[in-house]
């Protein structure tokens, strides 16, 4: 083992370097005219593991970007873990926040700032470098491993689904492996047990059927915008509650045990409330903030768009408008039926005469995963070895929707071994990696192939 | 007088002609790229007027767009008028819906298509050959006349005010002559004795200090869009009444006389209905559709923005989003109060932690002209004669300011005789001027002179 981990030492530089290099390349998924950069950011990765040690990859197109897959099968009677990424991006709008261009990779005080950094790039390499550190100090990998790379997390896995069932036998595996979460805060490795799901809507409204001049027209038409805010207002009360009827039935309630480990954790409620740059930290009443964030559902716009947006005065009533709304979801909401429910108050909200358009833009289940799997107590194990203490046992308010698929499809679980930090500003301007915890991240992942050979 | 009007029948072609080369000027007022299209634009407009044989025109430079200014003074002992209107146009936006593009002017259907076909450049133009007309024809006009042609109408007139102070003495007249408004309808010449006022706010709104992921961080934080959405759904009611406290104590309620004449004009409330493409009419409960249109206050959305607007989903809670919120307003209304009201009631229904910041774009008072002014009468005659039938006395929605700095600073009353039609979607896609409206309206306007001439 420890040749393996004296090459990773050795090897701090080129990691960085090549990471670097990773992410020059502007995946962002949701962006059309990014399919050539998507292409091209596949074949890097698929390559680049090539140069590792893996005989098997390949770059496997699908209905939208294509999925980097390989296989290292050396290891008859070992386990067979399927270690999942995702190789695309968040868009970079406000794109005039940025202190450097989000592909244009620079470090400053020990963190390497870049779109991706952090979620999902930087966390992806850490297994490409750990893995590489074993073939090439041992020629061999002490688990059997199957990789699963996508480019449409970002987007919802819309292709993602039809892909694993389809290619069952070549991800099948005993556990899945996932490095796309954070660290409880700097210095406390932790390990994931809980994610929210998301049930993600888009809204949209239409009154005249031609934009109207405010002059002539105002007082004869209702006015989209005021309707669509009054969708919006109607969504949640002033205790932070989500209005829509049946929106709480089926939440599994927060065990005592829970919250008594998450007060346990003494976490920095005023750190945070400076992190985020808020007057108060605000929420569902009746939760600490830990609870509201990790194990409680929450409504909330992530845009608006309708009329004049530019500098001055114009008196229109615009024909239309927008939004986009999501709820993030807890055991046990079902994403599907939180869709027909935000769709039917939404209606129940739209003055009449006006034209409204609700459609589902994408769903997840939230999951739970037991933290007495053999392959959790492995995890555990090799975070203490990497960094010097034993996790804690966290839940995370994001969403990873192929954690459930990978349950429901393949019947296996999930370990969450993350290494990002909770300001690390995934999905925001700034977006950065801490490279201490991307170091001790590749050693973590070495410790975890090992220990999950004897589980 | 016969040869003037043998004269503007002949030259019908050159006068569409010429106002198409004028249309194809993209002089919007709010872009501030088009600064120079805006000097190009009043350059234009005097050196035609020095063709139609004004001899004193000039450019006059203001803290923001030129005022174009002329006059022709060889009518001692006549009265003197100031023809006043402007030569900027709206925005474009949305540019897609444009069946022909907003500066290549288009003629279908007997219409003019182009931004300003209507709004003003289109009723500019008419005064423009109708004076040309008796300056040929005649060699003099049968008033002194006095020419306010501004840049900045569609932006609130911000230099106008200032400007009109310093050179009273160079716009100094007995009556204000405008053609910026519509006929009632279509083949109904129409005087228009009011307009409403306006207060234009804009409202933005910050919440965390950056954007947030909403996995990691919702259920922490308040969201700025939700915010908005409560202010915006706070200004008014179910029956269309402003909730804004105080907004009504100044209003001047309708007379009966009016509520009658309005009646009396048998107002097309389907059609109206049809045009703009809306399932019900809808506005304050208690008055018909032309009462809350004409005189009655209103309130309108304008433009929303805030965080992620483009395809697919971004799980962001924005930092920052924003409104443009209008009222129209009746006599007493004060625009300035008002915006101070409006203020104060978007305070009340901010939620705490969130900042907002509430900005007055700009004002103008409502205006009632007195209908049994001598001007008000020549207008009459003038616009029987070219139409061939006595005018309907209305009032209009729409503000046009510089009419209540006119009375308070130059003391005079203003004829308001345009002849836009309802249906010209001015401020809108597809802007265009009925060109049997613009050739009458060239006639009737070198009646009004002469009418003027004797009042």
């Amino acid at each position: 083992m420890s040749s393996v981990h004296e090459w990773i030492d050795a090897n701090r530089d080129r990691a960085v370097e090549e990471l670097i290099e990773f992410l020059r390349i502007p995946s962002i998924s949701t962006d059309p005219e990014r399919s050539d950069d998507m292409r091209r950011c596949a074949d890097w990765l698929a390559r680049r593991l090539g140069g590792a040690g893996f005989t098997r990859t390949e770059v496997i197109p699908t209905g939208g970007h294509p999925v980097v897959w390989g296989e290292w099968m050396g290891a008859p009677g070992k386990p067979t873990i399927l270690l999942y990424g995702h190789y695309d991006v968040q868009p970079v709008d406000p794109l005039e926040l940025w202190e450097t261009p989000p592909f244009e990779p620079s470090v400053r005080d020990g963190n390497l700032f870049a779109r991706g950094s952090s979620d999902d790039k930087g966390q992806i390499f850490m297994h490409v470098m750990a893995l590489e550190s074993y073939l090439r100090q041992t020629g061999r990998l002490p688990v059997n491993v199957r990789i699963l790379f996508e480019g449409e997390e970002e987007i919802g896995s819309e292709h993602l689904t039809p892909f694993i069932r389809k290619q069952r036998e070549r991800l099948a595996a005993d556990v899945a492996v996932v490095s796309d979460t954070a660290m409880f805060a700097k210095g406390i490795p932790s390990l994931t047990y809980g994610l929210r799901g998301l049930c993600y809507m888009q809204v949209e409204v239409t009154g005249p059927r031609r934009d109207l001049h405010s002059g002539s027209y105002g007082g004869a038409s209702r006015n989209p915008l005021l309707a669509l805010a009054t969708i919006l207002s109607g969504l949640q009360d002033r205790d932070g509650r989500v209005t829509i009827p049946g929106f709480y039935d089926s939440v599994r309630p927060l065990l005592d045990e829970e919250r008594r480990e998450f007060a346990s954790l003494n976490f920095d409620e005023d750190g945070l409330r400076k992190e985020m740059g808020v007057e108060e930290l605000w929420g569902e009443s009746g939760y600490t903030v830990l609870e509201r964030m990790w194990a409680r559902p929450t409504l909330d716009v992530h845009g608006l768009w309708g009329g004049f947006q530019g500098a001055g005065a114009k008196t229109v009533i615009p024909s239309h408008c927008g939004a986009k709304v999501s709820m993030r979801l807890v055991p046990d909401q079902d994403s599907a039926a939180i869709g027909k429910l935000f769709t039917e108050h939404a209606r129940r909200l739209c003055p009449p005469g006006i034209q409204l358009q609700v459609s589902d833009v994408h769903g997840a289940n939230a999951v739970i995963v037991p933290l007495d799997h053999p392959a959790i107590r492995a995890a555990s194990r090799a975070i203490e070895k990497a960094f010097g203490r034993a996790p804690v046992k966290i839940r995370e308010g994001g969403s990873i929707p192929v954690v459930g698929t990978f349950k429901e499809l393949l019947g296996m679980p999930t370990v969450l071994a993350g290494v990002g930090l909770p300001d690390d500003a995934a999905h925001a301007p700034n977006e950065k990696f801490h490279l201490e915890n991307f170091h001790g991240g590749i050693h973590m992942a070495a410790y975890l192939y090992e220990e999950l050979a004897g589980m």
